[in-house]
Parts: structure tokens; sequence; C-alpha cells
């Protein structure tokens, strides 16, 4: 193992993210301090070439970036707080799942004690850490951003979203909001078809292959909607994208309508106040601007 | 042109669909008939070599195979009834998206007139005809779709449902079901991002990465539904899959929360009926037996 750079780094927190990430930086060669409330679950970065510390304020004081890997705000709030002296002068990334609000106050709380902050949102599960399809999204201070990018680009892409430290929470939100949609897009479809003897294994692989297709129609949507005029042509008119026949099926297989119904309450009032047609992208201004 | 097959092709509508399936048809010089409602909407293909029929009775007795691409079950009863006669002892694929029930009731129509029918649904826009990203799914008669195979083929991936002619729509609804949801969870996201400055462009291209990476999930929700046992250990659980932050943090953006809301009405009743420490794609369940 090479020592790769004079950036000591200390990663709290070694549940399976924590690991993933530390884990990386270890294999690119840099100087890692490592800690985790249950130490057990430290011996296996021990193993591969880090320094397991004893407390928290040991592996801080080791280290230039201090990478937070926990479970919620509140657990990086009952780990930091009391060590939060030991932190001045140092670089926080915190890429613990938080709000935007939770966000913002860790970097207020982090320039009131001469912290460097920069808050981060993984978009990856521990496997993919490091692999092409990782990205991780940040916002806070944008020179620990750029200063610390060869050790940041060891989990996947970065991407920058803004000094408002809340924005990559946001973002993260945003994206995961659109995941939680289409998983439960996917299961009502199964349940669909389900009824007529076709196996959710079946299903999955085409819907998949559909859902990835039909991401193309996003960039379409997109123009349109900053665009902000619904009226250009060649556009699916929302007349057209009416979920009745969906809904009717669906009703007929005896299956719940509750998230059918919720897209077609996104799309009805726009018809009915004189939209029918024009673009289906005009659901944005339901979600936007809801009544 | 060269003269493909014996097969004698008819194409009835020519809207943005129908002229896509005709013009792959006169392309690899089958012998193909045509007829629009609106006559000007068939030049384009008499231009490419089709052969323009005043009537739909003219293009039916005229071919082996009649293809039907109209609105809806409506106009496909409006223009075959007048002429079943002629239709007898033909083929009629009807790729008209219609309901499950409209498929029976059309196949039902075809027996008791001596005519072979399959019903289809396409999973494409005009546009991606004939490329390898589309598909069209049929059901009804096998021997059919066997036969007109190299036919079919030119449209895309045929995948054959069953002899239930009602099940390429239920599958076409099903697949569809999961489009109209993502794209509204994909404008749920970028309204929420929108308040922060984000453009929909901007977030279109992250977020349709994102959701495609994420449909590698499907297979293993669809393990554990056919399984039937959620406990298996690996799985996202439903405790840590509950949408509280994203509902807050879309409430703090002033978005409308409906679309996360039916979610969590998903999600949430397997929590409180005890199954938090299960997996995710409990989710089926709510779906599968509404309350
Ligand atoms: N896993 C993913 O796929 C994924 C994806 C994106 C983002 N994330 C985010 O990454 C963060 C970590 O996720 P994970 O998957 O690594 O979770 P995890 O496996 O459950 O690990 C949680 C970690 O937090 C520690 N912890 C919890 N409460 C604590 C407290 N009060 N004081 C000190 N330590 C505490 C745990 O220590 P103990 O070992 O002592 O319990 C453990 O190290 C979360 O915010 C998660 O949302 C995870
Ligand atoms: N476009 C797509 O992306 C897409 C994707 C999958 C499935 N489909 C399905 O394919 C079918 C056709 O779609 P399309 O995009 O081609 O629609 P379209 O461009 O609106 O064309 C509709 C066609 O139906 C004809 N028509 C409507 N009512 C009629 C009636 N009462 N009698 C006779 N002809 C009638 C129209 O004739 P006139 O020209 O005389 O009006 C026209 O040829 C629909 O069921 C649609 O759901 C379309």
């Amino acid at each position: 193992m090479t020592k790769h750079s004079d950036t000591k780094v200390a990663v709290l927190g070694l549940g399976a993210m924590g690991s993933a990430l530390a884990s990386a930086v270890v294999k690119a060669g840099y100087v890692t301090t490592v800690w985790n409330r249950s130490p057990r679950k430290a011996d296996a970065l021990g193993a591969e070439g880090a320094v397991v510390a004893a407390t928290a304020r040991d592996a801080v004081t080791a280290s230039d970036v201090v990478v937070a890997c926990l479970f919620d705000a509140a657990s990086v709030r009952e780990v930091l707080d009391p060590i939060a002296d030991s932190l001045a002068g140092r670089t926080l990334v915190n890429v613990t799942t938080t709000s935007p609000e939770a966000a913002r106050e860790f970097a207020s709380w982090a320039a009131e004690r001469g912290v460097v902050y920069l808050d981060g949102g993984i978009m990856a599960v521990p496997e993919m850490i490091g692999s092409p399809g990782s990205s991780v999204l940040y916002s806070g201070s944008e020179g620990a951003f750029e200063r610390h990018r060869p050790l940041l680009d060891l989990w996947g892409e970065s991407v920058y979203c803004g000094e408002d430290a809340g924005m990559a929470s946001l973002y993260d939100l945003a994206l995961l909001s659109g995941m939680y949609v289409m998983f439960a897009g996917f299961m009502h479809g199964a349940a669909m078809v389900a009824g007529a003897g076709v196996s959710a294994r079946e299903f999955a692989g085409r819907s998949a292959a559909w859902l990835r297709a039909m991401t193309e129609g996003f960039a379409g949507f997109a123009e349109v909607i900053d665009g902000g005029d619904y009226t250009v042509p060649g556009q699916q008119s929302l007349e057209f994208s009416s979920l009745d026949d969906l809904l009717t099926a669906s009703a007929a297989q005896g299956i719940s309508t509750e998230l059918l119904d919720a897209v077609q309450k996104l799309i009805q009032p726009q018809i009915d106040a004189g939209h029918g047609k024009e673009g289906f992208a005009r659901v944005f201004e339901s979600i936007k601007h809801p009544a």
C-alpha cells in the first residue's frame, strides 16, 4: 500500500455504507483512521490497513478530513457535539442521510466552531461504492469540495450542488422520491398481471427494460417544463394520458387503485381546467402549485 | 423492392402508429394495402409503394392478414362491424390499444365470424418501430402468432403472452401503469428541486440515470414476491423506507405531497401490522390485497 497523499482521513461510523467508504479510502493508500460505536465492526477495516481508534475524538485528532457516516442527524449530533472542539480547523464531510434543514443546521453549527462543512448525499448502495454507477451529491463549502476531489472521487462521481448545505440533501430526497414512486409503480404492474398467472420475476425483466427505455422521455418533459409553454406541438396530450383504462383494469383485477388514483388526481384537474390538449408535462404544475 | 412473401397485408388506420407499422411492412417487401378514414394520410404510404384502398373492405379483401391500428375499441368496431363478412377466413391483428375486456370481446366476435384473432399491445412510440427498443405483446391465436412471426418481428421484439386474448392488453396496461407512475415520480422530484433553482433539464439527466440504475432492484423484489417470504435477510426494510423525510422536505418546498402520500399509504399499513423489519417488497401485498 502506498501513501497516496498527505491528507489524513477519519471515518466515523462503520455500518454497511461507512465500511464501504472507508475501505475505498484505505485501498487508495490514504492514512485512514476509523471508529465505530460497536468496536467489533472496525475489525475488518483494521485488517485492511486502517488505524482503529478507540474513541471518535482519537479518530478526529489523527485526521485532516472527517467523514461521518452514521445513522441519522441525531446520531451525528450525539457523536460530534461532545468533541466539537477537536473538529475546529478540520473539514467535516457528513454523508449521513439527513433532511435539508438538518444539513443547514450542521453547516451553521460547524461555522460557529471553525469547522469547514461539506454535506453529502450518497446515490448508491454500499456494493456500488467506487463503481461507475455510483454518485455522491455534495453541497456546502465549495473550497472543501475542490480541495478534496481526489478523495471524494474514490466513491463515485462527485457532483457539487451549491453553497447551500441543504441542497445535496434536497436533491438526494428528490431522486429518492422518484425511486420509491417507481418501485411502487413496478409493484402495481406486477400485481395487475399476478392474477393472470404472470410471475413477478417475468414481469420484472420486462418492466425494467420498458421503464429504462421510457426514462428517455424525461428530457422532453423537462424542455417543456423549463420553457413553460405546455402547448408546444408534438407532445402526448393530457387527454390521451387519462388513466381510466388502467384504473378499470386494476379494479377488475381486484387490486388497490390508490397509486394510480393519486396520479390521475394530478392529471384530471389540468384537464378540468381546460388544458386537456396540452402536454402531459403539465402534471408538473399540479405538483408544483397544489390547489 | 422485392416481394418478400406470399402473405398479403392490409393496414387499417394510418395515424402516427399505423403509418409506422405500414411503412415497415412495405419496406420489407410485402404486398401492402393501406386504408385510412381521412384519405390524405395514405399519400406518403402510397409513395413508398403501398396500394392505397378506397375502402376498408377493399383493403381487407386484397389481403391475408389485416392489421387494425385505429384510435380505440369503438373505432375498431365502427370500421370492422360493417365489413365482418369480408374478414371471414382471414387473420385480424388488432394492435389498437383497448381494455383486456374489449380484447376478449373482439376475440369472441372474431370466433363467431370465422376470423382468426390476434390482439397486440405496442410497447413503443412510432419512431421506435423496427428498432431494438421496440416490443409488441400479443395474445389470442398462438397459431397466427407463430405463422406470422416474420411479419410481426418487423415492428420489434414479438412477445406472446397466452391464448387469453385479453392478456396482451393487461400486460400492456401493467407496463403503462409503471410508466405513468414513474413519470409522475420524476415530475415530483423535479418540483422538489425547482424551488431551489434547479432546472428540470438538469434534474432530468440525473434522474433518468438514477432510475435506470435503480430498475436493477426489480429482480430482487420479484424474487421475494414470488418466494412469498418477506423476511429473507439482505432486504431494505419497510421501516428504513419510511417516506417521512421525503414528505417533510416536499411540504417544506410547498409542493403537493399527494403522490408520496399514496406510496406512504402502501408502506405504513404493513409497518402498523408488525412487518416493519421485513422487506420493502411487501408493498406488493398492500396493492394485491387492498384492505
Ligand atoms: N446502505 C445504503 O444503501 C445507503 C445508501 C445511501 C445512503 N445511506 C446512508 O448512509 C448512512 C449509514 O447507512 P448504513 O447503511 O451504513 O447504516 P447501518 O449499516 O445501519 O449503520 C449505521 C451506523 O451508524 C452507527 N450509529 C447509529 N446510531 C449511532 C449513535 N447514536 N451513535 C454512534 N453511532 C451510531 C452504527 O453504529 P453501531 O454499529 O454501533 O450500531 C453504524 O455504524 C445512513 O444515513 C444511510 O441513510 C445508506
Ligand atoms: N402513438 C403511440 O405512441 C402509440 C404507442 C402505443 C400504442 N398506440 C396505439 O396505437 C393506436 C393508434 O395510435 P396513433 O398514435 O396512430 O393515433 P392517431 O395518430 O391519433 O391515429 C388514430 C387513427 O385512428 C383513426 N380513427 C379514429 N377514429 C376512427 C373512426 N371512428 N373510424 C375510422 N378511423 C378512425 C384515425 O383516422 P383519421 O386520420 O381519419 O382521423 C387515425 O388513422 C391507438 O390505439 C394507440 O393507443 C400508439
